[in-house]
């Protein structure tokens, strides 16, 4: 259904265009600006997105010729794997235009660690569409089991995995989680995103997805875009979410992308973040509860004081005086707590540490 | 199997130590010397190992005692996760020791993104075991897909995963693939094991494993230990291993490290190397074969550069005159080739390139 939208998108952007050059003007396309100044965070919604300010691309324009020839590419290359019914990664991308273009392709624009990829934002932005409509793979990087069954279907074949027989590892979350995919039989009560993988397979062993019937996933560090779309999904389908991480700058961070999106995918909305999440830990507040973690703290590095000097100052985390009295416990401890540090006394109690947190929303927002 | 025999070394230990200092002799013990001077390339073999050199660790020597305690904390925390039969990695390792011995362990041993965890490394040298028998997990990375079944006897449970059957994504390789897992009704006739994840993505949605009835493995960059292991007992049931990379140092590494092991693990030896791997690609030979591949080269980094002249003098390497020659295209013209340009010219190429060089056996070895 996207993909058939996103052809009459691409097409229509084209035809745009054409109509422009035949009425002798400059072809042009309009998109929200991405900058900073045009990044709010929208409380009604929960989650951070592009303003109304936006910018206009033309091709009759010294300074944007180039780049505009290049967004016109991408988008015709985009049309055709669309119409093959393929899909690359914005890497194969670069090489199909290469291929064509020669030279006048910029590869920096398509470097692989690269948050940016600004041609291919341009588009997403321009048509309202996500990379994966545009037959665009990206890394996998998370991890799912638990209670439900993924209807997949995908290069002409059905398949039904079974989150719930997975053994001793999970199935790889995929780089598109939306076209052609349904989330079926989905007898968990909640999501439990886990930060490291380490913890994910502690839980795994334990079987506590099936005894706590909910759906197990690791992000494995910052979430990836299938991960994170994963997570809405089940989050649409009303599961509550619930996030456990380290209490530290990378843990924080994750939590919070998750939850609200961040500054550089402001322009993803609403489809990639997940405001209903809730933070169940690690805490600094978690020492008073459970003593033995006393001796478990380790010293906070300078990127955790500075995130958490940071992170008060942002109107969506001031906003929730948990979030300000547990970053200032970090602030003036100097300390940290690793989600790791769980299995110190013994290693099933992360799952009774999960359990309690829940039974008594012992959350943070 | 392993895991019994491995907890009845571990006794053999301790009791070891214990008539030592019932004797009044100093409690001690031997590993093999894991340091530069020790290792070397068995070209009987065909993969880096440990030499002859042993070191001692004796617990009544000032500049070893530290250690050498920490050392008897590890082995007795292992035994302990083996009773319990539960597992976890090495930083819950870690927390367990700090919860018990507090300040006295040294946090620096056991840091996640260390390659060394030194103390894991002496008893798994010590004691002829890999850490996975000594029930500590590694992060997962790589996915597998194909025409094979796995027997996982996890958690008490016995689950079987058809890794045919895992639709737009794979199987996560789990840590450990030796213990209560077993590899049956494998079909495929060869495993290729492909860089990067996107071209996983790209052979996957084509069907490849499917159609030339192999087992696609990607392991996302260096491969983890699970994913070695995947491999070498893949190898052992007589498949063909086919690597295929980048041709960059990067990529170089990567087989290197599949192939024949690499400095730091060879500790290791056989168990983590697979000296029958070949390379298929993509090499700069490919451009005389394919000449779209002319224009898609990229300009080779430094690192490339000097990747390339060391791995020249490398005995195992410059033992084969085809990796010479290929690395010294690569001095020579200055230029490098990623995987992902083999979609330049179609996205569908990717298979029909290793269908052709597999038929016409044009690999390095």
């Amino acid at each position: 259904m996207a993909e058939k939208e996103t052809l009459e998108k691409l097409t229509g952007l084209g035809k745009t265009m054409v109509e422009q050059v035949d009425k002798g003007k400059s072809p042009t396309f309009e998109a929200s600006l991405r900058s900073k100044g045009n990044i709010e965070f929208d409380k009604s919604v929960g989650f951070l997105r592009l303003g109304d300010k936006k910018e206009e691309r033309t091709f009759l324009n010294v300074s944007q010729a180039r780049t505009f020839m290049q967004t016109v590419a991408v988008a015709n290359k985009a049309k055709k794997f669309l119409a093959e019914d393929l899909h690359t990664s914005i890497r194969g991308l670069y090489y199909q235009l290469k291929f064509s273009l020669g030279e006048d392709i910029d590869e920096s624009l398509f470097e692989e660690q690269s948050e940016s990829n600004a041609l291919v934002e341009d588009l997403e932005v321009a048509l309202s569409v996500k990379r994966e409509d545009l037959h665009l793979t990206t890394d996998r990087k998370g991890v799912v089991a638990g209670n439900m069954i993924v209807k997949d279907n995908f290069a002409g074949e059905q398949t039904e995995i079974d989150c719930a027989q997975q053994g001793r590892s999970g199935w790889m979350i995929p780089s598109d989680v939306d076209n052609g995919m349904e989330f079926v039989d989905i007898k968990a009560k909640y999501v439990l995103v886990v930060e490291k993988d380490a913890l994910w397979q502690r839980l795994n062993e334990d079987r506590f997805w099936k005894k706590d019937n909910c759906i197990l996933i690791t992000p494995k560090g910052q979430a990836s875009r299938g991960t994170r779309r994963l997570i809405r999904r089940l989050a649409d389908k009303g599961l509550p979410v619930y996030v456990f991480t380290d209490c530290d700058a990378w843990g924080w961070y994750i939590y919070w992308t998750i939850k609200t999106g961040s500054m550089n995918l402001a322009y993803l909305g609403r489809d990639f973040s997940i405001p209903e999440a809730k933070f169940l830990g690690v805490t600094m507040s978690d020492i008073e509860k459970f003593p033995f973690l006393k001796k478990l703290t380790i010293k906070a590095k300078e990127i955790d004081i500075k995130r958490a000097e940071e992170m008060i100052s942002y109107p969506w985390i001031n906003m929730h005086p948990e979030w300000v009295s547990e970053l200032n416990k970090v602030l003036k401890t100097g300390q940290k707590i690793e989600q790791d540090a769980l299995q110190g006394e013994r290693l099933t109690f992360v799952g009774e540490y999960i359990r309690q947190k829940i039974k008594n929303k012992e959350w943070l927002p």
